[in-house]
């Protein structure tokens, strides 16, 4: 599938992983494995409120408490200090004023055990006025819902409101006229959808273990996608020069997002400091599902007009993202991707970021993407199947290629939409038959990628073995697919690499491992720093053969005297130059710090086969094909791996995944035995192709892989149990009798 | 008593150690207190013999024992893997064949628990054949001593040894004609020394956490001088990658040298590799004295002529060190620094490396030179005193300046020996008056200083604070002189910096921390990393304006155009330029990596006051002055600090301290309550004199504090008593039986 001449000797190959070992034998040390001699045990009290004012926290018997060393409110930050991007992160992590969800923190306590932990939570007394609540997208939106802030007036309106709502944040995005768009249109799709909020699932609960000293140096250790995004908004909330806070990163047992964001850290340096002690935090399963990490549920309405001949006219969408107790959705991204991987000459795309009580919204993977996505490719199925039209031959008609001015600005450089559809037209899946009650379905998507803050080392060993150092946490192989490129980059065996995740002091700010930026940044930060170190070598050698820098390069993977003029030497080895290090000035390093830009988007095209139980709506996935552009794989399981995670994430939000709230504004469901996610008994093997078109942004040809593959599953699912049922699927998730209502619905209409 | 003209803004000053307040809470993290989960207990079996045969070793029984995990022998380690620089090492630290000293290592175990360790020793059947030993120097050396190793013949003897013996190396030093000398002088003394040995006595034992994958990769946590040069010596007992092993260096309660070494590493690294989990082990007290650490003890000749006027005319010196099993000791040390002091025309030192039966020699502050200067320095002042001549008047006429010729080879740059002199005699000390039975001593000393390989990384947050990362493991308060040093070059407060210990994996090599090289080549390094991000703060600001980097400089802590056509902007700050990294580039960081020379050498001179009790022996110091060139006091308290603990560790080898052996060679007093170190209560307020004769070598003039301090006071002492009791005292320690029949023998004859 490449168009790629370069041939790579180390990039593309798959070695195991180093990681691999440590983690199947249970030795890998994560977030809750790191202890201190005189560790303090740290707990959360969480309001059981949806909604209500804290008239006042009585926190003095606990602190009466033998045994209990220390007691946190949202008095104990001074948010007169703390940065104004960062009162939200605050206020979350310890309710100020009001608790805005149910789990929201009101206090903290640390103990020299759980027992008095929990004995001491109890005798925390909190004076809570109760207040309205909100938990619906919808009907936070509605003039008359209870408001979360008074003080909020929606940015980016005109006229600027004059009365405050739960809108936080209006965007609008697009280009063209879109009426004369629809003016142009043989036929005209409107459709209105919703989606439930779904939690990332990952398996290990937030973790950390801190360290704050009398002179105000802190250590933290923590489970987090981003120890340098850590590490600055902890220092702001506790007052600390950034320099004067250490921050490591532990393994990390899933993110998908949900670990890009503070929750127990803070709190845990400010126990600690209160303390005198190290104080270790582990979030419970239900502290996880209540307080940290999920993202919006959505409500949308898109339309959508067409030729006879399958040309689109005109795509216009509305998104409504409830964005959490601080209005954090993703609706940006939702209303910039929604139509990205169409060619548009008339689109507009508007979207509300919409606070309710529910916990603040954190990102999951390709954040807002996959419910603008089901609901765009919804519309694009119904419109083949109304047009008459095969499904991959109208998304090809209309896809996105190089040139085509992006639905949210950009014009695309070189990208892979077309190669993805048409691998998958030529896969024998997409002609496989299908049985009764079975249903296949198609959808395409899109993420942007992102390039960000990276800085890396690299250093060279006297035994001509390597370190690589990188600040990017590695949450989908990263460690692996770092050594492949620094061993294409310098020759040298992938096996003589090693790559850490540096602590925050030893390196320059890397952004959070996020945005599937990390092989595609951090991967050219050390292609660069490999040429740094090359560079290096050739002056070493230079100076052994004692002739100018100039008359020596770096040539099939030796040192040479370039040019005829250059005198005659046998061409020095890696490992020699690595060996005469300190003879010719010491250790051998290669640096590189930049603030990366050219991640190339990536598109991936999926295909779904479901069947239907007409008597219980049960979907089963019987066939699941993943086709994306990787640009290049560096380490094609790993690349895998990551396309059929998304795929396999989709399906749970697609059929079963929800935050089911009550009445009352309580979570229902805070547990996995009633949060339903997909296991391995519930799926098929999910089936890949990688695509390989590659980012002229990167010297490999990279493009970030992580999220893309989230983005088609809820539509191509949906698309499938509609084709299966005989009735448009409109809401998520397509959970057995949600599935055998729309049936029965469709039945008696 | 400066000579340099540059003014100072952070170098010089005195803010509060970054480690104190950690160290005095107890919170600092020392070789012990890192546990792991599923941490197992490393213990040793240790040889009771002095010397003998292993004729096998069966450790079944104890392997079956119910939670024994993992049992080593020196068959564990595959020495044909292993480097021949290292074959003694792995020896050491495993015995291999023969046990060669009282408390050498025969086999480890790891268990579940202490007391379940602890009966798996005994289970542990060992066949000796004891074979006769030797302790002492002198008889190590006759013809008919027992022999450690079958195979040693004396190195650089000509012609050739046919026959082998205790004797590993015969080293020579000097120049010109020592008998043309000794023919002009008009006074010719000879004597002959004994010291004993000495341990460097550091509070924390030694002590590791390994933890070693199923995959290869490995893990230690460790306290040392040089967690690199554990690295490289670990991987290769243990056949590893240099780069698959990481190593962290923990706090470090002391070492003086004595952490300069591998002792427990190897061995729990390849328990845990048996075990599969991770392995701690913390020496006893006792194991600490047997089996790691002590420097030689030594017998030693010394000839001096001189002219009635007090000219030297020739100095010659035999100096015989134990050193250990190996002969490891640093006599070749001891041979060059003898006579390091003077300015001599004719001058020859030869010194013997002993093996006997004794634990390994390892590193004592500047090794060598303290018994060797004891023994040069009595004479010295014998001499003096023969001559009828001041004891500093005589040094100065003598003393080594800029230019001259050292005993040992180069020629010396810009020194401060006669700086330290002139100090010293303008010092009131020098004209206090003395008591009955009192007595004041005189010596200088000398030590090389070390450069050496170094890596070092700066990187600037968005605050304007600064990380600096370093990789000599602070045990002299170097993370303070570093921040100072970098606050020098930057401008920026040493509040704003905190300096790390970095591991083995986030930097270039980095020698030990011994040499007293770390203030100078770290500091070195780390003036030209704050360089390197100037430069690019420099290149960051003339982006911001869009003008050359060129058109731009550093100027008064601040980056300024550069000349009239540069432009007209405001000068931007440090803090302002970090501020904007992100938008203009990325992180900015500075790096250096170098193997550093250039370390300028140190002198210091000593003056002491003692009293001798008539009828016990017993010496009581009642006033010492320390006098020495720093260079430049990068911060003069933790210099002060160094010139204090040379000066205390220099009592204690005068006075009490010495390794007792028994008949049957075995270590009497192994515990601090035998083996007898100075307290507070047995010192005075030790006081300083920092004399600053720039280094040339270094853009601040520092040089090496660390080791210089030790060299004299011995030497002093021994004058000091000499006097006081009114008999030359040429045997370490002169301890009160060893002062009262010296006074005894005297009166007698």
């Amino acid at each position: 599938m490449g168009k790629q001449d370069r041939d790579f000797k180390a990039v593309g190959t798959r070695p195991l992983r180093p990681d691999g070992v440590e983690k199947v034998t249970g030795r890998a040390k994560f977030g809750a494995d790191l202890s201190a001699p005189g560790m303090l045990v740290g707990r959360f009290l969480r309001s059981p409120h949806a909604h209500a004012r804290i008239r006042s926290i009585d926190t003095s018997k606990a602190a009466a408490l033998p045994g209990v060393k220390a007691v946190v409110t949202g008095d104990s930050f001074d948010i007169t200090k703390v940065s104004s991007g960062n009162h939200d992160t605050l206020a979350n992590v310890m309710a100020r004023d009001k608790a805005l969800y149910e789990g929201h923190a009101v206090a903290a306590i640390a103990a020299i055990s759980v027992s008095i932990a929990r004995k001491a939570l109890k005798l925390i007394e909190v004076d809570y006025e109760v207040l309205p609540h909100v938990t619906d997208v919808d009907e936070a939106m509605a003039a008359d819902a209870p408001l979360l802030h008074e003080n909020m007036f929606t940015a980016n309106l005109t006229p600027k409101p004059t009365k405050p709502s739960n809108i936080a944040n209006f965007y609008e995005f697009g280009h063209g006229d879109i009426e004369a768009g629809f003016a142009k249109a043989d036929v005209i799709i409107e459709r209105s959808f919703k989606t439930a909020a779904t939690h990332q699932g990952y398996i290990e609960p937030h973790a950390c273990l801190a360290n704050m000293t009398q002179d105000g140096q802190g250590e933290l250790w923590c489970c987090t996608q981003g120890h340098f995004m850590v590490r600055n908004v902890c220092a702001d909330l506790m007052g600390m020069e950034i320099s004067k806070l250490r921050v490591t990163a532990s393994e990390i047992g899933g993110g998908f997002g949900g670990k890009t964001t503070v929750f127990i850290d803070p709190v845990a340096l400010m126990l600690s400091k209160l303390a005198g002690k190290p104080v270790k935090i582990v979030m419970s399963r239900e502290e996880v599902f209540k307080a940290s990490g999920p993202t919006s549920s959505t409500s949308m309405r898109i339309k959508i007009g067409a030729t006879n001949d399958g040309r689109l006219t005109a795509c216009e969408g509305e998104f409504n993202y409830q964005g959490g107790a601080y209005a954090d959705s993703p609706v940006q991204f939702g209303a910039m991707s929604a139509f990205a991987c169409y060619d548009l000459e008339h689109v507009k795309t508007v979207g509300y970021d919409v606070a309710a009580n529910r916990p603040k919204n954190v990102a999951y993977r390709a954040p807002g993407a996959p419910m603008a996505a089901f609901a765009v490719e919804s519309v694009m199925a119904e419109m083949a199947d109304r047009l008459g039209l095969d499904q991959l031959e109208f998304r090809l008609k209309n896809a996105a290629t190089e040139g085509t001015r992006s639905s949210y600005g950009p014009t695309y450089n070189s990208v892979g939409l077309t190669e993805t559809i048409k691998a998958a037209q030529s896969h024998d899946h997409y002609s496989a038959p299908l049985g009764a009650n079975q249903g296949r379905g198609i959808a395409s998507g899109f993420w942007f990628n992102f390039g960000g803050q990276t800085a890396v080392s690299l250093n060279v060993q006297e035994d001509g073995t390597v370190n690589v150092t990188v600040g990017t946490p590695d949450i989908g192989g990263s460690r692996a697919s770092m050594g492949l490129m620094v061993a294409e980059e310098l020759g040298i065996e992938y096996d003589n690499i090693r790559c850490i995740i540096a602590d925050t002091s030893s390196l320059g700010y890397n952004d959070v491992t996020d945005g599937s930026r990390t092989t595609f940044s951090s991967g050219l930060a050390l292609i660069n720093a490999a040429k740094d170190a090359k560079a290096k070598m050739c002056a070493r050698a230079a100076r052994i053969w004692d002739i100018p820098a100039e008359a020596v390069e770096w040539k099939d993977g030796c040192v040479q005297p370039a040019g005829a003029n250059a005198g005659e030497f046998e061409p020095m080895s890696f490992a020699e130059i690595a060996a005469n290090a300190d003879n010719t000035g010491g250790p051998i390093a290669g640096h590189h710090e930049i603030n990366a830009s050219g991640a190339g988007v990536s598109f991936g095209t999926h295909m779904v086969d479901v069947e239907v139980d007409p008597d219980t709506g049960y979907v089963k996935i019987l066939r699941y094909t993943v086709v994306q552009d990787a640009g290049k794989a560096v380490h094609p399981a790993y690349v895998e791996g990551q396309y059929q995670g998304g795929a396999v994430q989709g399906i749970g939000w697609a059929l079963n995944e929800e935050y089911i709230y009550g009445e009352d504004g309580r979570l229902q469901n805070a547990g996995f035995l009633d949060y339903r996610m997909p296991v391995a008994s519930d799926l098929p093997m999910i089936d890949t192709v990688i695509v390989e078109v590659p980012n002229p942004g990167h010297p490999y040809g990279v493009r970030g892989v992580g999220e893309t593959s989230i983005v088609p599953p809820m539509a191509a699912i949906a698309n499938a149990v509609s084709q299966a049922a005989g009735v448009r699927m409109t809401e998520l998730p397509m959970s057995p009798p949600r599935v055998l209502k729309a049936m029965d619905d469709a039945k008696g209409g």
